[in-house]
Parts: C-alpha cells; sequence; structure tokens
C-alpha cells in the first residue's frame, strides 16, 4: 500500500458514520453529556427515540421523543421499523431503523441514548456502533439528582434507583465507562473517545 | 455488580500501566509528537531504546538511546534483555523489558517509539498495548522534513525513504492511524486516543 491511497481511504472511511452508544441510569447525566457533545461535534447527530411514555410538560414532541400510542408502538415493532427497543420503566422506547442508517450513510456520526437491553440489540447487529455506559460516582448522587428533577414522582423514583442497579450490572459489557462525577471532565473523556474512533484504521 | 465495585475495580485498573506503540516513518514526527504528550500526561513515561547506531553529536547517551557496540547488543538478545528488537536502516534498535515491565507494575503508561517489527514482537506478547501508526501527510513532506534535518547524509535519506514506503505497508495492522499535517491536531488525536484508553473497560 502506498502513502497516498493509505490517506486516500482512512480520508474516505468518514463517508460512514459510526454509532456511539449512551447507556446507563436515568440520573447519570446522559442527556447532559450528549448535548454538550453535539457543540462540540457540530456534524454529529442524536437520535431521538420512540417511547409509549406520557409526554412531560416541558418535551417537545419530536424533540425530546416521537410520543405514540401503545398500538401504534406497536405496528412500527411489527413493521420491523426499530433498529432496537426495550421495555424500561414499564414504557416502551425504540429507534427509527431508517433514521439512523440513512444518517450514517450521509456520514454522520450518530449518538444513541438507550438502555442497555436497546444496547445489545445494537451491538448485535453488523454496524460501527462503539458502547459507552454512563455512571455515576454513587448511588447518593443519583438519588440526589433524581430528587432534585422536577416531575419525578417519588414511586417513579424507586423504580428509577431499582432499575439502575440492573442496568450497573451491564456495566462491564460495554467498551468504555465514563464515571460522571465533574460534567467537564465526562465532556472531555467522551469527546476523546469519539476523536480517537475517528483515528481508527 | 454494584456500582461502588464497578468503580473500584476501574479505579484500581490504572495500577497496571498500557503500552502505547508509536511507529511511523522517519520524518513523520514520532519524537515532537511524543515530548508533547509527556508535558500533557507528566505519569507517562518514555522508553528509551537500545542501539548500535553511531551515536550523532547533539545526542545524550541515556537519553536519546542507550548506544551500544554490536558485541554488548548481541549478548542482550541472548539474555532475552528485549521485549523487542530489530534491524532498521542496517542498525539494530531494542527495548528493554524489565524496565517496560517494571514501570508498567507501578502503573506508568509507557510510549514505546518502535519500528513495524519491534510492534509486530510486542503485540504477540500478552500485554496491553494500543498501536499507533504515525504517517506524514505526503511522501513530498516526509522527504522535505528528512532534508531538514541535519546530520542526515544523502545516502541515508534515500534509505529512509525507502524504508518509509515498506513501513507504510504494514499501517493497516495498527489500531490508530494519526496523519501528522498540522501538529497541534495530531497531539490532540495522540492525546485523545490516549484519554479513551483510560476509560476502556
Amino acid at each position: 500500500m502506498k502513502l497516498e491511497q493509505l490517506i486516500a481511504e482512512y480520508r474516505q472511511k468518514p463517508s460512514q458514520g459510526r454509532i456511539f452508544i449512551l447507556s446507563g441510569p436515568s440520573g447519570a447525566g446522559k442527556t447532559l453529556l450528549s448535548r454538550k457533545i453535539l457543540t462540540l461535534f457540530p456534524d454529529m447527530l442524536l437520535s431521538v427515540s420512540y417511547t409509549t411514555r406520557k409526554q412531560r410538560p416541558q418535551e417537545v414532541d419530536g424533540r425530546d421523543y416521537f410520543f405514540l400510542t401503545p398500538e401504534d408502538f406497536q405496528r412500527k415493532i411489527d413493521q420491523g421499523d426499530f433498529l432496537e427497543w426495550a421495555i424500561v420503566h414499564g414504557q416502551k422506547y425504540g429507534t427509527c431503523r431508517k433514521w439512523v442508517t440513512e444518517k450514517l450513510n450521509q456520514g454522520h456520526d450518530v449518538i444513541l441514548e438507550i438502555d442497555v437491553q436497546g444496547a445489545e440489540q445494537v451491538q448485535r447487529q453488523n454496524l460501527p456502533a462503539c458502547s459507552i455506559f454512563v455512571a455515576p460516582p454513587s448511588m447518593e448522587i443519583l438519588l440526589r439528582r433524581l430528587k432534585g428533577r422536577k416531575n419525578e414522582a417519588e414511586m417513579d423514583i424507586a423504580k428509577r434507583l431499582k432499575n439502575a442497579e440492573a442496568e450497573i450490572q451491564k456495566a462491564p459489557d460495554y467498551q468504555y465507562l465514563i464515571i460522571n462525577d465533574v460534567l467537564s471532565e465526562a465532556v472531555e473523556q467522551l469527546a476523546s473517545i469519539i476523536r480517537a474512533q475517528r483515528c481508527r484504521l
């Protein structure tokens, strides 16, 4: 292989985007983290999930989630529209296969904020995916963050904490671990993982 | 696995350092790149190679290389002192196995600036090693950089260019590729690879 050929093949690589899977318990800071990353990497895109969960007051349909009825969600499952889907806290969440593959083919890197079950499904498919688990620095801090959220009923918090413990069991299956203690450090770590991935042969 | 256990195991991981292999043709900028990295990561160490090559005027024995006679080098080969060794441009170069394993066990990450033959030897051994190929942006620029060096005879340049072509053949065997066009960008890429590696599970 000649140098010119090596460089040409390498530089052409971005014509196919990569998936960055972000998982971790509610309150670990995935959403804030990915928002910061989108400002650092303007060419990256965040996939908007479909869900049967009830829309919260501050949420916008199509921006935070696509809100579907259970029937419409089921129809999309049956049609194979989801790259992955899972039941989390009793509600269904899914990622649009068509949107993701389109964006990857256009050369965009895509962030998927999905749970551990969804992450497993994506990694079983033959896609260029890199998996990152975002963990809180301690259960106490996780609890404090969840309590600090508006619109979060006491029952929801108990459910989320229990689910957090189950999700953390799966952390060792991921390629990378970010302990989100200081946000700026977590952003720097995630940005480094993305930049490193772009240097991969 | 509990969160506290996950974090404890992860934070304890740095007790074993990692090897970062930097290869690439003479003139690609490996030395300048690793010098910059050492200032960014004060806990990282650069392995000083042993060589039978003649000491150049500005070089310091023990800092740039350990300069050995061919006989002393051969003795070290026979004793199994080298983690890797190779013949490059007709001269022998080797890495001290004892020094590297000691530093890794102390928790230091270690940079090895070694050629493609040496990199293959290190990767065959069961060590936590990450391999990075540093390439010049073009053969013209490589030639210009080599010509800009003092103490570089015309014959040496021809030999190094020919060797560069052979080394580039091996680039696809590496995990990462850095095209060293603008130094600050190459430093940022290498720093990202190191930071990402430290988040690996």
